[in-house]
């Protein structure tokens, strides 16, 4: 297996940098194949602009970062630092994003590798279930500097499982990958230097693991009609009408949101 | 009435830019002043990065960003890109964020900015509804590229509501901005040249009414007990109990969520 690791931590001495280096222990160890994109080592450019697209852009008037970037990877138009990380990505049967939680989110330089190297994957016709990336797994790898409690459901942040439906399907199950659940580090920076210990050993053990782990669960593409601007089809709605919560977080038809759907894999 | 448009879009002939315009002028023909960040026109730096923090950081071993970013804000220590968003911030009393929707989220450039201009108001002693800009107002502007069918309950994006709700809670309410409805442009690129200039009047005649406008609604700081890891205390989950729907999108006690949250104003 070929495993792409995309980092972003500053310091080599952060629990994420450690979380990584045990990610790239473990997953060698196991015969894999690992590649690290080090985003800040790398000075990865997080803005997307004109200047990734090489030979000038097709419509400058009505410029669309989305159709232009699309365009130029059929043409092979793309900023050198693009081609390399798509280069990677392209073998990857599995990309693991490790990072710190910044307000809710990535920081804005993995952003930047989502807006700038998956940009060409934002394909209407070739979407969820039948995106591009439908033969890769992909997961969240990330730190908080708050407790559980404060993410679950009457907790002051709100539901984790609501804070990762963008990122996990809006950008990974959009893409088509098949996303394991996240590993989430509890506020590893208030634990002892034992309770961290411990906590990556279990990150270590889930790795050895992981290729046998049922991924999380999305609404596959043929769920929905193209032609009523893809709402569930009737036939759908009526399948799941006695169940007492949704589909997923998203997609939660005015019920009860099934409990840790974006957290743990589906049985 | 100060007012500061964070803006996030490279070509001066879109709709982003329209809908820009459009704010600077009606605001401006109310006597308020404005002031424009044109993220890309400034070239601004995405990344958060030590070199942001200028003397040297505190803790290089343990390097926190969110930590040092706040200590160095109290010194003066900050770059001076930051300090100068920082004082126009300071200066506002509505900031509006205009920007396309980049994978369920703002562009990594916009991110940017929130990372490393409001990294400082990341203070857990101050957040919720006693942030540090709570006598500040905000608001979300942006396009789609879908229509609004696609970010419903039963659509193929999932509830726009819970896709807004790391942007609104996550970052804007926890610094304490009242958060005025989002102004969501569904997928103006597709439509008319009418249709487009009706949508834009209806902006500017929004933009007229906007300080009438009562916000988002979010729970209160003290519904939260801090001893018992920031739940709901007992008395509030009393209190709600017989209601059907929950608090907000994300502390949703299990319930369904309440219907539009995040895109309309509380009554």
């Amino acid at each position: 297996m070929k495993v792409l690791i995309v980092y972003a931590h500053e310091s080599p001495a952060s629990f994420n940098a450690a979380a990584k280096d045990a990610a790239v222990a473990a997953l060698t160890a196991q015969g894999c194949t690992v590649e690290v994109s080090d985003l800040y080592a790398m000075k990865f450019k997080a803005a997307a602009t004109t200047e990734d697209i090489t030979g000038g852009v097709k419509d400058a008037e009505n410029f669309c970062y989305a159709k232009e970037i699309k365009l130029a990877s059929e043409e092979g138009r793309l900023a050198e630092d693009i081609k390399k990380e798509q280069e990677k990505l392209k073998e990857a049967d599995l990309v693991i994003f490790q990072f710190p939680m910044y307000w809710s989110s990535v920081p804005a330089i993995m952003k930047g590798w989502m807006d700038r190297v998956l940009g060409f994957a934002y394909a209407q016709e070739k979407r969820y279930s039948e995106g591009i990336f439908k033969d890769k797994k992909a997961m969240l790898s990330f730190t908080t500097d708050c407790p559980e409690s404060v993410y679950s459901d009457t907790g002051i942040n709100g539901d984790i499982n609501v804070t990762l439906w963008p990122l996990q399907n809006g950008i990974l199950n959009y893409c088509g990958f098949q996303v394991f659940a996240p590993q989430i580090f509890w506020d590893p920076a208030t634990g002892s230097p034992e309770s961290r210990s411990s906590v990556l050993e279990g990150w270590r053990t889930r790795l050895q693991n992981l290729c046998g782990e049922a991924s999380v669960y999305f609404a596959p593409l043929d769920y929905f009609d193209k032609e009523t601007g893809f709402l569930l089809k009737p036939e759908v709605k009526e399948k799941y009408a006695s169940k007492e919560s949704g589909l997923t977080v998203g997609i939660h038809m005015g019920k009860p949101l099934p409990a840790n759907s974006q957290t743990k894999a589906a049985v």
